[in-house]
């Protein structure tokens, strides 16, 4: 085992790759300690290791023109999930921070976004909306939040058309992941920077509001650098992220970035709780209980009762609020669901750190006019729970201790394929639990699941469609005929859930972000969010 | 679109790659004609095109000692699905032919099918059965039949161990796309060869016991030309095809034939019928059946009685036997199943293609000790399948109209996918309709969906349990809503199936192997087939 903290370079995946020939593919991530003039950069305690963070905050705006120096023209590329919300937060926190960077939008010819972005003050009159290429060419900094298939299809133009000196934003590690895949890179001459707000864009703008009245409420972000030709790439990271309202930055790179982010989204965060639901939904009707009920003891215990737990208490907080028989079904529940979940989970890194994932994302985006990407909760199952969410009492949705152990134990297998391939618990804790129940569940609370899933990005909904189903049948295959047939709890997966470190790196994370209630339904700064 | 019919080359693919460069995805075979000294060549019309089959039978056993000429030794290595088949109808044959050739089993030291092997009259004493290096060293023919993935971990040290002039012979495609997927490729200096049966081992000798009444019963084979350095190839891959009892054989390249097969497969061979049962089961319930009631509507409808009506009539007679609103239902379940199926099953015919399904195997494999392959019949449904077929009734099985319109939408679904993609009708027709009714489907009758999938190669039975959900997903919440919310029929659908060229093609095949009733339950060759 090579130690966590080596010296900073530009390009970490070239160290790890060097480091570590024979690891490539289990140890993505080694912490590399990072250092800003600017920012106050802080080590945390997570569990038993040592990481550097920094704190975000509204009150950090001052510092933003400093962050943003050699910054003039900040062309934000895409109206996707990420983009309205990233151009919206930047220009407001510049604009409040006094700096002269003018934000523009830049889209394809034709584009319909056009209307949206002028909806919310981007516009050709006042300079900051217009074609993608005329806006790539004159941006110190291009934010590139096109869809992945997009940027697969365009980077060539795109690192053409960019000026000498100009650095590309991302906010994902896709973009590598698709150049590894066919053995090219990043034109050498550029620095290459990402930001990864650890939500969906409606979050990010909704959160970033809240923080207005809630200093440090946001959504945290990684980011990574992954070329610095300036010197200057960390501290416009760090600034791109303060002026998004992350309540706090961890270093990544972005290998490490793709690998995490594209595996939690096909996991709890999207594809694994979908699956969850609808083998729940299924087993307890044929236990005997209603439609109504099934969906409430399933969908509604997990979006209504367990995620607000888990994120005002962490997750174990769900299991010590049980006692007696109900704490028996968890244990159950979990120790069955445990494995089988990991199965998948295991099967999802390994497709996505091999390219397979990359790459079949790519041909979906070459179908996609033959087979546009279809509705999914036009079944039984969010029918009914549209039926429930009508008749909802907030106050009193259950917390059905079977359904709380399948969602934990698929949660806490997340979390151990991450830390065995030697992901950094910042990263594990966002992609795992904070995303899960501050960001992604509030919305399928609030509209169901294809409200959830059809606000994420191309590669992140056709991802939870895939793997959905993988859950639910294996779930059901495995786990829930295990506990019928009377298989006793396993009682070493229950002590590993209970003294496991992620509970104290969970409760550090939590601290550093105030809990804030998403409260997706009362009021909305997003096309995507109805007001109801 | 280059002319179906070109020159013979010794290597199939290289010949296809070097035609079409940039079409090489979607074309993956063209038509070649190939000659025989031994075998009679005939021309047979499929649709619109003409392809060339030699007709097997035990007739012309007295041909095999010309067609194995220079063959003393075959090992044939492994005991999986294929190779205890495929030995046993291979001693078999020439026995009864006078051939001088000694057809001995390779195993793992210490593997536990050694009993298996002797229980079946191969043994030390005989000098038929040994360790499988011992046994590759002294071949002149290497019948590869272990799993894909020991072909993956091993064929350095096969090749190496081959003794000069030896052929090597596969039932499958694999380890070429395996080899393609890592830069690497064949020894040129052998002859190699594959010869592969449409259907799965067990099936392979049970129709050749049964082909000693009726002359020419058994599965049909493709077979493959790879190299051929000795000028005699061709002759032995047609022998063994005949030495299996292959009512017919035809050609193919190594890379058809692993897209082809490995597609099929996880389509309407396994992963989707299994996928298409275990929806309409639910659907049939939330209508108001019981689940027996809904089993018998889904899957016995299927297994007894639309898979008899296909092996004997064609796809269409299914169609033509309704009337009235029986074959309204079936419209609107065919046209509202065909574009959800299809959507999934070039998605799989993609993943294969690209390399990314193989990829999958072998990492699957390299998993198994942490997650070994799970059981897939404990659930509800074929639980419940157990009490039906206890109770079955086998010449009162309805054909329920709403599940035949969806398993044909899906099987017409499948063979246009691999038509569009450049695949000779002989192959598309044994890999989506024969295979399927003849072979797999009565397996699944006899003892469920376990007792089909899992008695297939691991990469098939890994293939359909990743599969499997994906068909039922999409149908549930494409095609069902589509009916349930009362979409019209697509006539232009309904005429394309009427019209369809396939249906010659299938009645062609048909005419080429006498109808056998599989009747997988009255008796066994198999160790694997348990007799009740």
């Amino acid at each position: 085992m090579i130690s966590r903290r080596v010296d900073r370079v530009a390009n970490l995946d070239s160290l790890v790759t060097m480091l570590l020939p024979m690891e490539k593919d289990r140890m993505v991530y080694k912490y590399i300690s990072f250092a800003s003039d600017i920012f106050e950069v802080r080590d945390v305690e997570f569990a038993d290791t040592k990481e550097q963070i920094v704190k975000g905050g509204r009150d950090l705006f001052p510092l933003l023109p400093k962050a943003f120096e050699g910054i003039k023209e900040v062309g934000v590329i895409g109206w996707g999930s990420q983009a309205p919300a990233q151009a919206q937060n930047l220009r407001d926190s510049l604009d409040e921070a006094g700096c002269d960077v003018k934000v523009r939008i830049g889209l394809r010819e034709g584009s319909s976004s056009f209307e949206e972005a002028r909806e919310v003050g981007f516009s050709e009159d006042a300079d900051t909306l217009g074609e993608m290429f005329d806006i790539i060419k004159k941006s110190d900094l291009v934010m590139l939040l096109i869809s992945d298939a997009a940027q697969a299809a365009l980077y060539k133009e795109i690192f053409a058309a960019m000026k000498p000196g100009a650095t590309l934003g991302l906010s994902h590690g896709f973009l590598l992941g698709y150049l590894d895949s066919i053995g090219e890179s990043f034109p050498e001459d550029m620095d290459v920077i990402a930001v990864c707000p650890k939500g969906m864009g409606p979050s990010v703008r909704r959160l970033y509001e809240q923080g207005k009245e809630v200093n440090g409420a946001g959504i945290n972000a990684s980011f990574a650098v992954h070329q610095d030709k300036s010197g200057k790439a960390t501290e416009l990271a760090l600034g791109w992220g303060v002026a998004l309202g992350s309540p706090f930055m961890f270093e990544t790179s972005l290998s490490s970035e793709y690998r995490s982010d594209i595996y939690g989204e096909r996991g709890i965060l999207l594809g694994a709780v979908h699956g969850i639901v609808e083998s729940l939904y299924r087993r307890y009707q044929r236990q005997g209980m209603s439609p109504e009920q099934a969906f409430v003891e399933s969908s509604e215990s997990i979006t209504g009762n367990i995620v607000k737990t888990i994120s005002t208490q962490g997750i174990k907080a769900v299991y010590e609020g049980l006692s007696g028989d109900d704490k028996e079904v968890f244990k159950q529940a979990y120790s069955a669901s445990y494995l089988p979940s990991k199965e998948i989970l295991q099967e999802i890194y390994d497709e996505v750190s091999s390219g397979n994932e990359i790459r079949t994302v790519i041909m979906h985006g070459k179908r996609i006019n033959k087979f546009p990407v279809g509705k999914i909760d036009g079944t039984d199952t969010w029918q009914v729970g549209e039926k429930v969410r009508a008749e909802r009492d907030e106050e009193n949705i259950p917390l059905n201790p079977f359904t709380a152990g399948v969602y934990v134990a698929t949660m806490m297998a997340q979390i151990d394929v991450l830390l065995e391939a030697g992901h950094p618990y910042s990263e594990v804790v966002n992609e795992s639990v904070i995303e899960a129940v501050d960001s992604l569940c509030p919305y399928m609370h609030y509209r169901g699941v294809a409200f959830m899933v059809d606000n994420c990005s191309f590669t992140a909904k056709t991802g939870s469609r895939k793997w959905a189903p993988r859950f639910d049948y294996i779930l059901d295959q495995l786990a829930y005929t295990a506990v019928d047939n009377g298989k006793p709890v396993n009682e070493d997966l229950i002590s590993a859930f209970e003294n496991h470190k992620v509970h104290a790196a969970v409760e550090e994370c939590c601290k550093l972000r105030p809990t804030v209630d998403i409260s997706v339904g009362s009021s909305s700064s997003t096309k995507e969010i109805v007001i109801e």
